[in-house]
């Protein structure tokens, strides 16, 4: 495996398990198994590394979640899979709750770098629920209509995000899906 | 003041604008002006210290989400003063996010003696949400209603509070607002 990736591999997990500002820079070099010259070749900064990560994430996050969907036809099946396959993440023991929110909650709303990659990929679901929730309408007034049920369900999908990992449970991710299934 | 509560205010002001893990022990003593001796005498770790931070915090939350409850005489009003509530606090400078929520982002599922307390927290939440939506009703089939609707409307609450911090804005509470209330 080339240096970078297994930086980024150590970094990764290190960071979803344990958290960003409980993981030092020595523990990545003495994990990876690199120089500390290494490391600063390829990242100027832990922070630098950070968005490298979340970066990879959002995209992989993305493809789960759009893969999630694909198995459903109509719009009830696809909002459904999309929580089924969280109940399936939350409840596997390697679940350490949203790589994102995760940082949202350890991280200072002033990084304006970090915000931005979390707010982005947040803004990709919305916009994810909202192509699911338009279904192939056109018209003004049915993308309105789509836009405003998707923020709402959004908000179940971030909620039950938060909340399984509070409780350590797939639970909030089904309570999600029944709620999000009723606003339809 | 007394040392113990300018021990408390100082921590919490730092595990709140900067992270739990972001605030070493020698920056709330020299914050709060104290001996290191004179904080292990009332704290025996940063984790006592943050456990009372989080008791407190519970306690002052949960009244003022009742408060903000009791301003409402029907069902609806409840529910709608409580998100109303989030999004003035969400719209206000000192808005750092959820307190709780914080921690479960930043402190790893294993350290039972926090999830405890945040679970506890988030049990009164939706026990109040489950109180509000009973409504004065008896029977076991309008509790297990309002229990079901109340975890969906916890859910919401959750997210909203999340996604307020991600996007620095009050705007997500007032969807949860109008997404909470269609539910009912």
């Amino acid at each position: 495996m080339d240096t970078r990736k297994r930086i980024i591999d150590t970094a990764s997990r290190l960071f979803y398990q344990q958290g960003y500002n409980s993981t030092g820079i020595n523990q990545i070099i003495e994990e990876a198994d690199i120089s500390k010259a290494s490391l600063y070749q390829h990242f100027k900064s832990k922070e630098d590394l950070l968005l490298e990560y979340l970066q990879i994430v959002y995209v992989q996050t993305m493809l789960d979640l759009r893969n999630a969907a694909a198995t459903g036809l109509a719009v009830e099946e696809k909002i459904s899979a999309i929580f089924r396959h969280m109940s399936e993440y939350a409840g596997s023991k390697d679940f350490c709750g949203c790589n994102f929110l995760n940082m949202a909650g350890e991280i200072p709303k002033e990084n304006q770098r970090v915000y931005e990659l979390i707010q982005r990929q947040k803004n990709e679901v919305r916009e994810l629920f909202t192509e699911i929730l338009t279904d192939n309408k056109t018209g003004k007034e049915a993308k309105a209509r789509a836009e405003k049920l998707a923020d709402g369900i959004y908000l179940l999908f971030d909620g039950a995000l938060m909340s399984c990992k509070v409780y350590n449970d797939a639970w909030p991710a089904l309570v999600a899906q029944k709620t999000a299934l009723s606003l339809l």
